[in-house]
């Protein structure tokens, strides 16, 4: 692009991520510098392995909401780069030790670390990093965010055991599945909204405000990103597409199109997740059943009214530029899937 | 046994691990209680799994000695309980991952967590175990002692990434298998003594000596272990025996038989442990290679000089019960191969 973009034309709107690395920006350096040095070791598969998640690394959406709600309520201190670095390195070792569990040989589209690198590997440098995390945490100084992490790291493997008896089962009902993702993803991101205001010292119905928002996000998130393994409302497919059917996995929108499934698309459910016998075309045909029952519509919908909620949680908070881009953020999260 | 021991027999004398028992029982029913708490969940798996790992339990020497050496420094707290549920749970989920990382179908005769429930459960499990450890650590209110432990942590994966890289690799000098079980094995023994002092905050000098006294501890037991896993000076074979073999791992008394191998003896290396290539006699022959060598006598001699470390570490404190106990504790982990 050359020139200065237009004011107010669509493109000179950045996208509330954006906006908040702008606002966030030089803590999220800071943070960065705080991950890279803690995937040091002389143990050279570690920084290599490490390397080569960053690169591949996401947007730090956890870590940005950590930062994002330590200013919003006034924190002046250094100790939330520190928790935002931990709750970044405990998202890291978990996707890590999730490609092992999942058998996983891509993550969206491309190869895994188990993939390249082993199982064996993948489970280590996991507990590397976690126990970095750890590390981390301690250095943040409060051990009452350390109580709320650890305890997250519990609850999301939790979730991740109780996802793992109910691959392929499609006597999953929407609640089961509810509750899997509010441990394995919602808790986290509730983790690392809520250890901010802990470590702010703020009144406790910060506290409860910020792990709601967190917790609603979080919830949002997991929806779109099981909409956009089908493709989305567009259902383009893309590289990001069909990593839950091809593991089996049984997500909300499967849960809704079973519902009121015929005997025939019960069936189909059942041999390509329950049997994981899967065929060309068969994701194909899963995505035609989803949009038969609007299956991914009422995903989006659900995520949207979780998005809602966590702006709703913002409201006990003054106004600032910090609320409005947190807004903005859970906003943002849902508009993906369009 | 009828009637009362007799003064002075032999079978009077108990072993230092019952001594030790004797004196802290009172402390480990109560870390039995934390660890039984900790491993509770509604995801049926893990409170299964746990009483399964709890049933094939050991010796809890690891917590025993955390636990001594806090009542040795004449703590008079409670955040030791805690502490040693912590040591003893990140050693377990240590365990579920380790028979990951070997694909171990037994460990210690018996059938592995991952062989009856599935690599993926031992990994969560692990992960889930790994959050509860932090979780008793932060109960304990002590931050250095967190950093400590989480430092232990990291290090011990940091070991066992090393060790998988030189499984097989018959060019393993022994200054490197050292550092490998310097930091798989004897890191967690350190922290397991210092933290104790550093809860009781206890001097500088006394938080060096227990971590020497446990780093020294923890290098004598794992060269026991060695030794013990081809029968021990009595090349006794039993049902603890062999797994190094089986795994293709190199220890120090192969690196000791390897120093001054025949190039038969360095072939029959290559194709058991190198190539994995094992057939019925080989682990006969590989003890009798490694008698020729007096590979196990100069690994127990080694480990015995580490248990002598272990006891000098000691001398900065005053005698009492607890100081005996512990001194015959780093014996009797010698003792063990004889």
């Amino acid at each position: 692009m050359n020139g200065l973009p237009l004011k107010d034309t669509p493109q000179a709107i950045p996208d509330p991520v954006t906006t908040l690395m702008a606002l966030a920006g030089g803590d999220m350096v800071r943070v960065e510098t705080l991950l890279n040095g803690r995937m040091a070791s002389p143990v050279e598969l570690i920084p290599e392995l490490a390397a080569w998640l960053v690169k591949a690394g996401g947007k730090r959406i956890r870590p940005l909401i950590t930062i994002a709600s330590a200013r919003m309520v006034g924190y002046e201190g250094e100790g939330h780069l520190a928790l935002a670095g931990a709750v970044e390195l405990i998202h890291t070792a978990t996707l890590l030790h999730d490609d092992v569990v999942d058998e996983s040989a891509l993550r969206r589209g491309k190869a895994s670390a188990n993939h390249i690198w082993g199982n064996p590997q993948s489970v280590l440098v996991g507990d590397f990093l976690f126990a970095q995390a750890f590390m981390l945490m301690v250095d943040s100084g409060s051990l009452d965010a350390l109580h709320v992490l650890s305890r997250a790291a519990a609850i999301i493997a939790e979730g991740e055991v109780r996802q793992l008896a109910m691959v392929g089962n499609v006597d999953t009902s929407r609640q089961s599945y509810m509750d899997v993702i509010d441990a394995k993803t919602a808790a986290l991101f509730a983790a690392a909204a809520q250890v901010s205001p802990i470590l702010a010292e703020r009144p406790k119905a910060e506290q409860d405000a910020l792990y709601t928002y967190g917790r609603e996000l979080g919830l949002a998130f997991q929806l779109v990103d099981d909409a956009l393994d089908y493709g989305g409302l567009a259902a383009l497919l893309g590289k990001n597409t069909g990593d839950d059917f091809r593991e089996g996995k049984i997500t909300l929108p499967v849960t809704i199109a079973l519902e009121s499934a015929s005997d025939d698309e019960r069936g189909f459910w059942q041999r390509t997740l329950g049997g994981k016998d899967q065929k060309t075309g068969d994701l194909d045909a899963a995505i035609a059943i989803l949009k038969g029952h609007d299956a991914l519509d009422a995903t989006l919908t659900q995520a949207r009214a979780h998005a809602a909620n966590a702006q709703s949680a913002l409201s006990v908070f003054e106004r600032n530029e910090w609320t409005e881009a947190l807004s903005a953020l859970a906003e943002f999260v849902v508009d993906r899937a369009y």
